[in-house]
């Protein structure tokens, strides 16, 4: 099995073209300029990226990942590993966060199981590309063979694929996995070249012994896995198999020309991942929010990354990007369907 | 002309039972405890506010109120004065920043003039209460007699009364009146005994030596007006046809158990003076965005509030509001759509 395409080749740029002709029309448009603060760069940016004078976010398409991690066998996670495969049924019988956002938004979501210890039945939205049961604990081993990292990548790029093919304008990624944040501040601290203990955190509500130990398990997991900084390398011995996906669909979307609406810490370290492979993906990038989990702070500013919302959330499934939705649907609404001040009569701003 | 009963008489409580049904339920639900950041806390207050256990924000209905202010004499703003007239017509014909949202929200959107320098023909949505072209001058004299501000008031009062005729169970409150932020400053300085420097700002977009003068106005404004402390005298000699006429919009609300989604600086200077009239009007009150302009973050604090949003706007017309809103809607649906932890068959958090 080989890597996908974009793993291995530059995404296109942007409209410089579109954007510049999206930022003139922000100044003409009936209101003092600059008013409407980082919702006319999210209009600007997002008429660049998809290269048009009436930017839109919709169809929006929206992927959940799930897979579990050998690492809860170190007691990294407040919740039982079970629950990996619980969520799935709950996302695919609309109970989940994420299930509610999709139908209040009128997006579509679709579940992509890489593989759980619990068993799973056939579900509706569930579908099912199992890779194995869990990764390695990556505290020993490393988390993921080559051919399972390049199996979780191209599952993520064939989501692109899929959204390229509905027409989608924008792509949200959500995880879930028992231990995730355990495997993504490891990958964070290997990318980056931080110390665990600023990266690791609570979690889904790790206690502060809780924290210590997570924290020695990634120090563990970093001794083991050495200095190699390439990035296949890293990804593979310290990965999920959802984080692999999502990088995967993260490089797929940009290769696609579709722009991604980054959630919160998991997502950001996946973004993170396909950054550092091809950094051309940054510009198809618009972060949703700054996490609660501490360590989401040093990745979005190693993204150089200001986040629309700070509401101190932490759910993962893409529930943050799906709550941040609407204002890049109301960037788009007033940069399409305001009047300028000729149109409308107004007189311009007075000569300082 | 009296005095509405809104201005005289406390507002009621919330209800601590519903709210306390709703923390319950934000327990139970499929998500660590406390995941959802904020999005908890405005579901269990508007559960409380509602009275309800299903809680929602629908049907909305938002309000611009309009009016021209005297003390642009002193070269205040940065727009020409008869922008506020020309906005009218703006708003009534759907090209202005919150007739873009409101259609975009499925809200209704009223326009109230209480008076403007420029003419304005009669238009569709726009209602006319005209008080007079424009306050008086308040770096000279009050800006509004005694009448003047009990019908400022009373209008706003009176579309308390619309919104609750017509079941509303949210009210955005906003502003247009070129000059309004020096007069919201100075009834900010007033009624928290502080130095116009700390509280003035660019507004629409003075240069520093704009900024400069407009402090100026305001310190000559105070100096006049004088210690007396007394809510209706401050907002009489201080105040605006339109921060009067939202004062005494969110005094209606909190009268008749609506809810108010408050704006940015102008709006938040009269949920100030409400709340200096009637504390209990407080409860009432969801902050939705913080805005560029300075003097916000002195008013935000006052009212020990933290908004939800921080995006660099300052727009004024109830925008940012507009924005802000469908955060609620989200917090409603995850409130009453997700499933709990036993409904979906999920385990819960293990014991630390």
């Amino acid at each position: 099995m080989a890597l996908p395409n974009s793993w291995l080749t530059p995404p296109p740029r942007p409209s410089t073209a579109h954007a510049a002709l999206a930022t003139e029309r922000q100044r003409v448009l009936t209101k003092p300029p600059g008013s409407l603060g980082q919702l006319e760069q999210i209009a600007i940016t997002l008429a660049g990226l998809t290269g048009t004078d009436q930017p839109t976010v919709d169809p929006i398409h929206i992927v959940v990942f799930a897979g579990d991690h050998g690492v809860c066998a170190e007691g990294v996670s407040a919740f039982p590993q079970e629950v990996t495969a619980q969520m799935i049924a709950n996302f695919a019988s609309g109970g989940a966060a994420i299930s509610v956002m999709a139908e209040e938004l009128g997006a579509s979501l679709e579940v992509v199981n890489l593989g759980t210890v619990g068993e799973i039945p056939e579900l509706p939205g569930v579908l099912n590309q199992i890779i194995a049961p869990s990764t390695a604990n990556l505290a020993e081993t490393p988390a993921m063979t080559s051919s399972q990292v390049v199996a979780a990548l191209t599952s993520g790029d064939q989501t692109a694929e899929r959204a390229a093919r509905a027409k989608c304008r924008l792509f949200i990624g959500g995880d879930m996995g028992i231990g995730n944040t355990t495997s993504a501040a490891a990958l964070a601290c290997a990318l980056l070249d931080q110390a665990p203990h600023t990266l690791v955190g609570p979690g889904t509500g790790l206690n502060t012994e809780g924290v210590a130990r997570k924290t020695r398990v990634v120090e563990r997991a970093l001794a083991r896995h050495g200095n190699d900084q390439d990035v296949l390398s890293v990804l593979t011995s310290l990965g999920g198999f959802e984080i692999a996906a999502l990088t995967g669909a993260i490089l797929g979307c940009a290769a696609r020309k579709i722009p991604v609406l980054v959630d919160g810490f998991i997502v950001s370290v996946a973004a993170l991942t396909a950054v550092h492979r091809q950094p051309g993906v940054r510009d198809w990038l618009i972060f949703a929010h700054r996490s609660a989990e501490p360590g989401h702070h040093a990745v979005l500013k190693a993204l150089d990354a200001s986040p629309l919302l700070d509401l101190g959330m932490r759910l993962g499934e893409g529930s943050g990007a799906a709550i941040a939705l609407p204002l890049l649907r109301s960037a788009c609404a007033l940069h399409n369907r305001m009047a300028s001040f000729s149109d409308a009569g107004v007189s311009g701003k007075s000569e300082d």
